[in-house]
């Protein structure tokens, strides 16, 4: 899922969106809430009709954003107290605060407010968490009002501790959720660790219905937590890096700046079907970043999406045809490495 | 004529160009010469094939924006030595020099070198000026390499002097261009004296031939100007007007960041047909703003195109319906105000 924060996917219009084959996108209660906020979206009918975006959109709970807002929050039982990042004012969210602002902006698949522990993070501290986050969670589903038009799901916490994501796990299965998240991970802990949970899950998590591993990742990271038996992302790490000027490729990172691509007329990549390598080379890119011309993002991010969202569809067509070991072993390496052609 | 000054029409991709009308676009060679450099875009295969742009390209002389550069540049008959403005560097702009570096760029329509009077300047200096720019004119064309593929325009210069006008067109005609363009306005004088100009050259400039009113204007500038016989403009005012916020409509200029549009779902225009107007709403188009998301630079510069080259192609088929008077007394009135809709 390509990150809307702000009821924009960055630099690229839903036309765009829909070009490089995104089916469903993400937005972020937290920074909708504030702006433009939930009333007005709602009186614009819905999320969907606020940023012409035809397609299904999942919304986060705010959860992570609160707790990243370290020094200006306050969690207690009932909720988290917390400023805003942008004027300092006041705000408390509860499970039923951000089920109801969810309502208001009308996405297809809403999550359980949860509270997402730092890393590192003691086992006491995790146990805790873990129960609040349980418990905001039952809060929550009670509090959502259109269970039949908005899946909400609930999100599986515990940090590195197996046997309290295990019994997340279960407590969250006994509620009945239509989906599961994987929260709190991809917060600092290594590589390894974050497998091994989803791992784990795996095995736990009911087979039929979809399970969400939030704020992931790398490509590589995709295939492996793929075979791990994750279905759905979301990571901002296709369109701030490409802003950034480093676009991913079956072949690697382009550090589209770098002075070899000064003359280099070929596009960025040969087997890319998007719009950007149909059109321009890396010269031209190259270029755009150097003058700060907007065009340059909005090709870079366009090409890093349509390769992230191919990726994945390769990867199901893989599954279907029984195929998967088989494809990830070939397209794996290299992927995270920085582009030497 | 959108300006594509560094060969791109900022935020816009050359699909976003086609679909808004756009039939020619204008890039600027001083920037261009600076970066990528003509000898780079020369590699590329020339400027539409860099920038992906198939449609015609027009490239201006340089002269305007070297003359910009004052304090930076020295002007002697042979040319203009100049300081970049990015590095401090020297370069030599002389007619032969803007020729080739404007052959390299491979425009479909090409500019003469000129010295661009300041205003209000002297009648003296106004008329040495002059002389200087149909010398430049008559070694631009000598160096010309391509006369077939690149029609190379002579520029009338004069400032308000409408007897030294009349002398410029005159030479200027005897060299016998393919096209002329009208320089050196738009630059502080009152519309009134603009318009005096354009009038009179309306009478002496061939009817055959395109005639391409440099560097304006608003909506009411170009209703006012074709009837003076303009069949050219080029003008950053939409896009960049756009890029900060003020969009152009045919009841008057929408401020889209005005509180008044917080909550108003009307698109831009009701009448417009453009992407953003079919798809999103001033409310968003604010919000955008608000939060400095680019998609609100990119719709806004979509729209207001689009009003412009619309209101081109109206004024065409009014002309050729010998209607055009009653056309611009029409969508005249309120056309530069703000919109109090």
């Amino acid at each position: 899922m390509p990150v809307g924060t702000r009821a924009t996917v960055k630099t690229l219009s839903p036309l765009d969106l829909e070009k490089v084959g995104a089916q469903i996108i993400l937005g972020n209660t937290y920074h909708l809430y504030l702006r433009p906020g939930d009333d007005l979206i709602s009186k614009a009918g819905g999320l969907h009709n606020f940023m012409s975006w035809k397609r299904p959109i999942l919304t986060d709970s705010g959860g992570f954003q609160v707790m990243s807002l370290r020094g200006l929050r306050k969690i207690t039982p009932e909720g988290v107290r917390f400023q805003s990042h942008i004027d300092g004012s006041y705000h408390f969210f509860t499970p039923e605060k951000v089920m109801e602002i969810q309502n208001k902006i009308g996405a297809d698949i809403i999550m359980s407010f949860d509270e997402c522990p730092p890393f590192p993070a003691t086992r006491k501290y995790v146990e805790d968490s873990l129960q609040l986050t349980l418990d905001w969670a039952a809060r929550g589903k009670k509090a959502h009002k259109y269970p039949e038009e908005q899946a909400l799901f609930g999100i599986v916490q515990g940090g590195i501790y197996p046997d309290l994501r295990c019994k997340s796990a279960e407590k969250l299965m006994e509620m009945d959720f239509p989906g599961y998240a994987i929260g709190g991970l991809a917060v600092g802990e290594d590589k390894q660790d974050l497998l091994k949970i989803t791992e784990l899950l795996h095995g736990l998590l009911p087979e039929d219905k979809p399970r969400y591993l939030m704020g992931v990742g790398t490509p590589s990271d995709l295939l492996d937590n793929i075979d791990n038996g994750i279905d759905m992302f979301d990571c901002v790490m296709p369109t701030r890096n490409a802003r950034k000027g480093t676009l991913f490729t079956a072949k690697g990172k382009l550090i589209i700046k770098a002075a070899r691509y000064r003359e280099d007329f070929r596009p960025v990549d040969n087997d890319c079907s998007c719009y950007t390598c149909r059109n321009f080379s890396r010269a031209y890119l190259r270029h755009l970043f150097s003058v700060d011309e907007l065009l340059g993002m909005q090709l870079a991010s366009i090409h890093s999406l349509h390769f992230y969202l191919d990726l994945m569809k390769r990867s199901r067509e893989a599954i279907l045809a029984d195929q998967y070991e088989e494809f990830k072993h070939k397209n794996l390496p290299g992927l995270d490495e920085i582009l030497d052609d």
